[in-house]
């Protein structure tokens, strides 16, 4: 049997920016685009060209980028009410934006057209109708049928009927939105193919659009797939507005990997999922959802201590795939749950994993942190550290003995803030003592640190800060909560993460500092008293 | 037709447990139960107690609760091998728990047995009936089919002979596990028919335990009801290993509103499934989904101005359900893309919708906040002050002349950590300046605000701080980057989100806080320079 090819068409940059917290520059979205292209995504919906000056600009920059095979969409709605279709700006706004596809999108639900738009069924109808037809001669049109479900259990004949005025005005596609993303399977099922047989005497191909309200998005959107729907529109990592349009990510990996008889995408396209789906939350900046199917950092992350044993046997036993096919990768993470196998795992890298009694005071020293805020899944730097100091191989390459950070706003005309550090270091005999300004006061510490280090130890000047966050543990008391924060710092080799906790934010992002700078010493094997003869340190 | 009761069975306390980042305490388990028996959860997994001293407290407690008809249940593996289930240590543990049901989990897929637990085929299926018939003797036993699914897929007749030893030994539920979250709703729904049909001599009845490796559980735990489970297992908010178990409050919610012929729960408890969501959220100390289906902050918000202006005439038109039916509520954002309809949303509340210059001026200043970092959609507060000031009805009660704050260690034997804040504010024409000591900065910075303003302010006294979040909002540039600082504050009354946004966090943190004492002297009407005549006031 042949494999039915199923397009994907990618809305995040539409309607994935109508999602609470979303918005994207410019550059955003046109990064967006050219990766979306990459990985062979078949339309892409730059925005809704009426709206705002970003999306004109967005269209034509996106003009003169190579996209390959990958098609650039404007999205739009039918023209108003009592008048031409030629007239309106919005259609002339779609025209202008010179893609090679338009999607048009109208109403379904005879409620909406009555109650919302304020005009008759038959205006409606001729609305899409013009519309589409007006469209048509420019570029390819792709009709959205709005509230399709909805509108459908309210009145089936009237849903068609929209339908058949796109279609008959030359719309080539029907892409049925479950707009409210209150429907079930089975009714996406069932009236995806009763759509679909009453299309039958016209030349449209079917499509889904799917809202995850009740939490059903990627199973409806696979539901309309079998009913003979042969294009998904959705948005990477499901962003998108109240609880998001479905993930992109789940319907191609469930398509590709999963379901029978489909093709999608094509080339090495899934093992840059993960990657893609990264890249999108950073550029929304977006915290990474970790539980997500797939693509989340804890998709293939083994914590429970029986399933890490079960895992170090076969990997299949508890993972429902190989990450390495979606560009995922498997974690085993630290916890109390965990029990001897992950401290085992983990130790294991530092040769360490037969010494049972060193195994069980990491072991408690693991559950004493957790108990005080500590996590050690995103900080394997500060747990690899910690296994040194237990295990007696850690040598600290410099002894902090005092810092101190004042920040607060100068007192002049123009309020303008300030913070400095100063800080109080011992490497081997000698004593530093030095201060540095920043942006913050985390900022000035970080660049005291690094600055007085840097003349013993050359190596440090290759790190950089590339992420930093705070959680408040215990958030019952407000400001006077323990205040939890992770690192990350990298080179031009690795990345890794550190943690600090204590109920004072400076000490705590003080300790994964100083964890940080630890690490990287460590790693690249440097002496504990510095490079530099002691006697040519300056302080 | 009369409607088919669904148990709900909840795992939050033991599977839920396995998810990265949650770890309860003994306090926190027992008030978990405690909500899950308020709204009438059938079944509440306690823990494992053969696996840490807390689970074993945990059943010891929960037994002097009255939990009404909800029933605690204990978990365990079947017995080692080789080994009577009587002498079993596991076994022993968990009739010690003395709970009115024990579930109890054995190895469906061949695979598992042979190469996990290293037993024969029928070792395994003695392990299970054995480990059944012991614990029949002292409570309802519950058997659970680890990875049932794939089991199946590998092996059909073994999975069944598995099954049927445990319902022969006198187990009363079969539930059957989609351990690795990777089946297909029609799998499950095939699967799940078959295996009812095999039973048909047993008196068993069929709960379904999914994950949600694949996005799909709640589609996958729906197929199996309607191929005759009766029982769902899952946890609150989907928290679990991974992608998660599924997510309880979806199910139910679709149970109760979606699906029909089903009854769930009973009573009032679906309007509870909000509250509950959070109180599990706050007490996992997990940040909320905002786009958690039904429950999540943002289910019903609308941002797009094309949705507010709908939203406007009738909720149906963009709602799949009431929000009110699950405790939730409709929530109107504020947003670059929402246009003016937002805006008048908010505005309205002042009697300002009418005004179109001012409407106009405080989208513009929205739109320029927005792109230096801030959001409003959980600042609330700050967006009514800054409508205030740019209406010209803001009274400030205070000014700011300037503040400083200094953190460090203290340099004597044992390290201690200090922060103090020093502040200079104006109120009418008076100058304060004072200080105070605090755990860290902000929180006394928090601190010298009030204090200095009490005497003038009374009413302060009853404000307090609830929440405090941070959040890099341009994560590329390590500690440089822009900090946004949330602060939730409350009184008796209600509470309020205000915002502030800065390269340094100090000074991010200020603002809000000014933003929050503010917006608590406007809401109670206090002149704007204070109570206390002016030369009654001691600096």
């Amino acid at each position: 049997m042949n494999s039915k090819p199923i397009l994907i068409y990618d809305t995040t940059l539409r309607d994935g920016s109508q999602g609470e917290g979303v918005s994207f520059s410019l550059n955003d979205k046109l990064n967006i685009a050219i990766r979306l292209a990459e990985v062979g995504v078949d339309f892409i919906e730059g925005g809704y060209p009426l709206s705002n000056e970003k999306d004109v600009a967005f269209f034509q920059e996106i003009r003169k980028r190579d996209l390959g095979k990958t098609k650039v969409c404007a999205f739009g709605m039918t023209r108003r009410k009592s008048m031409k279709a030629a007239d309106d700006p919005g259609m002339q706004a779609l025209v202008a934006a010179q893609t090679p596809v338009i999607t048009l999108v109208g109403k379904t639900w005879d409620y909406h057209a009555t109650e919302v738009l304020r005009v008759t069924l038959d205006e409606n109808v001729q609305m899409i109708g013009e519309s589409a037809e007006f469209l048509a001669k420019h570029s390819e049109v792709i009709y959205d049928a709005e509230h399709f479900f909805d509108g459908f259990k309210a009145n089936p004949e009237y849903a068609i009927e929209t339908l058949k005025a796109a279609a008959s005005a030359g719309a080539t596609w029907m892409s049925l939105c479950d707009t409210n993303g209150g429907s079930l399977p089975e009714e996406i099922a069932a009236i995806t193919e009763h759509t679909i047989q009453s299309l039958a005497d016209h030349n449209v191909e079917i499509g889904i659009h799917c809202h995850n309200d009740s939490e059903l998005a990627v199973a409806n959107s696979l539901a309309a797939v079998d009913a003979g729907a042969t294009q998904v529109q959705g948005t990477i990592n499901g962003i998108g507005e109240r609880c998001g349009n479905v993930d992109l990510i789940s319907v191609i990996a469930n398509l590709a990997l999963k379901k029978k008889g489909y093709t999608v995408l094509g080339g090495n396209s899934l093992k840059h999922l993960t990657e893609l789906s990264r890249f999108v939350y950073e550029t929304a900046n977006l915290q990474w959802r970790n539980g997500q199917a797939f693509v989340g950092q804890s998709a293939f992350a083994h914590k429970g201590g029986m399933h890490v044993h079960a895992i170090n046997k076969a990997a299949k036993t508890y993972e429902h795939i190989d990450p390495e096919m979606v560009g995922n990768e498997r974690r085993i993470l630290v916890s109390e749950l965990s029990g001897r196998s992950n401290i085992v795992a983990v130790a294991a890298e530092h040769n360490l994993q037969d010494d049972r009694e060193l195994m069980d005071k990491i072991l408690a020293e693991v559950v004493r942190l957790e108990n005080k805020g500590y996590q050690f899944e995103n900080a394997t730097a500060s747990f690899n550290l910690l296994i040194k100091r237990i295990a007696g191989t850690f040598t600290p390459h410099f002894h902090p003995i005092k810092y101190r950070i004042v920040a607060g706003d100068r007192n002049s005309e123009e309020t303008t803030v300030f913070a400095e550090a100063i800080i109080k270091l011992k490497v081997g005999e000698t004593l530093w003592f030095d201060a540095a300004e920043g942006n913050g006061p985390v900022n000035a510490l970080d660049s005291a640190l690094r600055k007085t280090l840097l003349g013993t130890y050359p190596c440090l000047s290759d790190m950089r800060l590339i992420d930093y966050k705070v959680r408040v543990v215990d958030s019952g008391a407000g400001t006077a909560a323990s205040i939890r924060v992770n690192i990350e710092s990298g080179d031009q080799d690795e990345t890794w993460g550190t943690i600090g906790v204590s109920e004072n934010i400076i000490e705590a992002s003080w300790r994964a500092l100083v964890d940080s700078v630890e690490y990287k010493l460590h790693k690249e094997n440097q002496p504990a008293e510095g490079n530099v003869p002691v006697e040519n340190a300056t302080a």
